[in-house]
């Protein structure tokens, strides 16, 4: 390197894809708290403090509510290689990118793998989920709750109740969902549940969320029996130990739990801006946050239908967080976008595999769920669709977002 | 939970155990920047910026030199499973902790794993390294540089050159080690090395420095075959993939490098924080910063012999960074410790397995490698000492870190 660089020093970017977006200011300058001891006071204080803060996230009374360290895939994948066990028949619905994901991981947990799968833009009936789950007889059922990539969420209030009744451990994905779509984990019969906090939970990426019912801890519990030196080396038709020493929530557990055994070095400074993400949202109110979610959300649904744009996919199933918009023939998507970004500082998202060059994905999310965040996208997005030539509606998205922001406050 | 707690308000502490240290301070300002998007072309430019400047770290001209997002251990556990085939051979030579570490994650693996062991607080002489390399043919050698349960730094010079001699792979974990010690990735011929922030190069756990030879990518770029759906469900005996999506280093290369293939989101404020640890230290030079590890290590040594405290293990193998002494007769060495803490805010180390409750471990690394931190600590020790009754020299330990310091600028 012939020039050392100087100091970070990022542009302003209004973020509003799919994810990641802006963070909270407070979670910014939680990140920059002094570090103490692994072991210190404050440390296994700040620890349980945002265990109990994160049951509150999730609506739940499960003592295993933790953090791992790692980006919401790695919550994922901690999740499914803790409770599957090699050969296990593991159900996975994908209505998207993200159910592809989870299939993926499973197979690679050396789980038999099923999948079903509805067009993007869809959700899965209940009915053909339970039909599904009678046919295959799975140990585990793998379910997004939110997919970024369709924008779709998948309704979950009566599927742990269905899980139950079969023995079918009931896993989701609640990354993309999580903070600003309803959420109850006990009500709603969860045995593990997962997220991140780059989405609605207004931080950056590289803290996942995890909780766990009593059920899904006495499975890893009886997993846990691998130590070093307990198996003998190069016995590798044991079928039941963990095949991962970071993700082995065995150990994982017994580092957050009263017994505080020494597993990874805990990422502090990621746990802080966990603990504030939690912390701004229970202040706030969950059910006033998923509110506030719902609210910015149909208003800036009611902006891009008032700048004449195609919403993709079933509506009335959309997570209130994302939208996605089919690119208007003749303006050159990326192009666009970065016009977005470079004229406005204003980032919105691209897409994958069937919609890749078909839509764009607009996000409000976190602390980006509010009123001038979704009005100054949209005048943004409205100037470059008329400099591309697209036929923009003369009353617009501003005024079509103002007027949904009206209803929902006399609505309410 | 009944009452939501304020910002996160960390106690002041200067940490000097063996790790996590306390942080550079432009380091945690680093922290707090502000997000962009995963795609941002200031993220991506960032991200190449920071696989340079590692490059200077770890002096390679790797280019598969880049970040894992998770812990030092999470940084491991990507470079084994990724670089271990199931029922390959791997020689894990054990000198403490870490090392057990190294054999438990390659026998999760499903190497066929073999150990050597010395006693806590010596290394290995190379001869002994290279007979077991004869006698084993690993096809992997995992080797810890240096580990901080002990404080043993193991020379890895020659080592590089019996691997290649004999067609085996050198991994080593240099976590507790680069940035305080000499490390040269290029020069001695490794083909994977793994690091984290929480040491000697002063940030946050929670990023996992890595660099890879060609040949490791060779290797891992031939078993990055298995994507969802190219494997039949059920085809459990495919003996060549890797088991963890998260920790494929195959997939982890292609979103570091020219395709940037979406893998996961990447930690943005980790990597500003990484980014930020290798800046200071090529700021102010990596043979400078080393001698800085040098110059305080060899004064904590004095110091703490200037105590009268007796120095554990091998001290022409010690680590720089790090020095552990013998508890001594009649002082109790957690409540010694809790003083160190709760009068002074002074973090030292206790200790892990046959040393636990025998000796304390004191580090000097990072930030925390600097004159007013070694000297601080040594007044409170020495405090601490006299009222649990040791015998404490009159010289005490300040006089002689002192005159180690003179002596260190005299000899330059």
């Amino acid at each position: 390197m012939t020039a050392i660089p100087g100091p970070i020093d990022p542009p302003t970017r209004l973020l509003m894809g799919p994810g990641p977006i802006s963070a909270y200011p407070s979670v910014l300058r939680a990140m920059s708290a002094p570090l103490v001891g692994q072991y210190d006071p404050f440390m296994t204080a700040t620890m349980t403090e945002t265990q109990e803060l994160y049951r509150g996230v999730w609506s739940t009374a499960n003592d295993a509510t933790l953090l791992i360290d790692g980006t919401s895939r790695a919550g994922i994948e901690a999740a499914m290689i803790s409770l599957i066990r090699p050969g296990d028949r593991v159900l996975v619905p994908v209505f998207g990118r993200f159910g592809h994901l989870l299939a993926e991981i499973a197979e690679r947990a050396l789980a038999e793998v099923h999948t079903i799968e509805v067009p993007w833009g869809q959700v899965f009936p209940t009915s053909v989920l339970e039909d599904a789950i009678v046919r295959v007889r799975p140990a585990l059922l793998a379910l997004v709750q939110g997919d970024t990539s369709t924008t779709m969420l998948q309704p979950l209030e009566d599927i742990g109740e269905i899980c139950a009744r079969h023995g079918v451990l009931f896993y989701t994905d609640a990354t993309a969902s999580l903070g600003g779509n309803a959420f109850e984990a006990d009500a709603w019969g969860l045995d593990a549940a997962t997220a991140g906090l780059q989405k609605c939970l207004g931080g950056p990426s590289g803290s996942a969320p995890i909780t766990l019912s009593e059920r899904a801890v006495e499975i890893i519990r009886s997993r846990a029996k691998v130590e070093a030196g307990i198996r003998e080396p190069g016995d590798v038709d044991a079928p039941d130990f963990v095949r991962s020493n970071y993700f082995d929530l065995g150990m994982i557990l017994d580092y957050w739990g009263p017994r505080r055994l020494n597993h990874h070095t805990e990422a502090t400074s990621m746990l802080y801006g966990a603990r504030e993400c939690a912390r701004v949202l229970l202040l706030e109110g969950r059910d006033a946050v998923i509110e506030r979610h719902r609210i910015n959300g149909e208003a800036m649904l009611a902006g891009v239908r008032g700048l004449g744009l195609v919403v993709f996919g079933d509506v009335a199933h959309k997570m209130s967080n994302v939208v996605a918009v089919e690119i208007p023939e003749g303006v050159p998507g990326d192009v666009a976008r970065a016009a977005m970004l470079n004229d406005f500082g204003i980032e919105i998202g691209t897409s994958f595999g069937p919609l890749h060059g078909r839509v764009w994905r607009i996000g409000t999310m976190g602390y980006n769920a509010r009123t001038d965040a979704v009005l100054q996208t949209l005048a943004a997005l409205e100037t470059v669709l008329r400099r591309f030539g697209a036929a923009v509606p003369v009353a617009g998205g501003v005024e079509a977002a103002l007027s949904a922001y009206g209803s929902a406050s006399d609505g309410d």
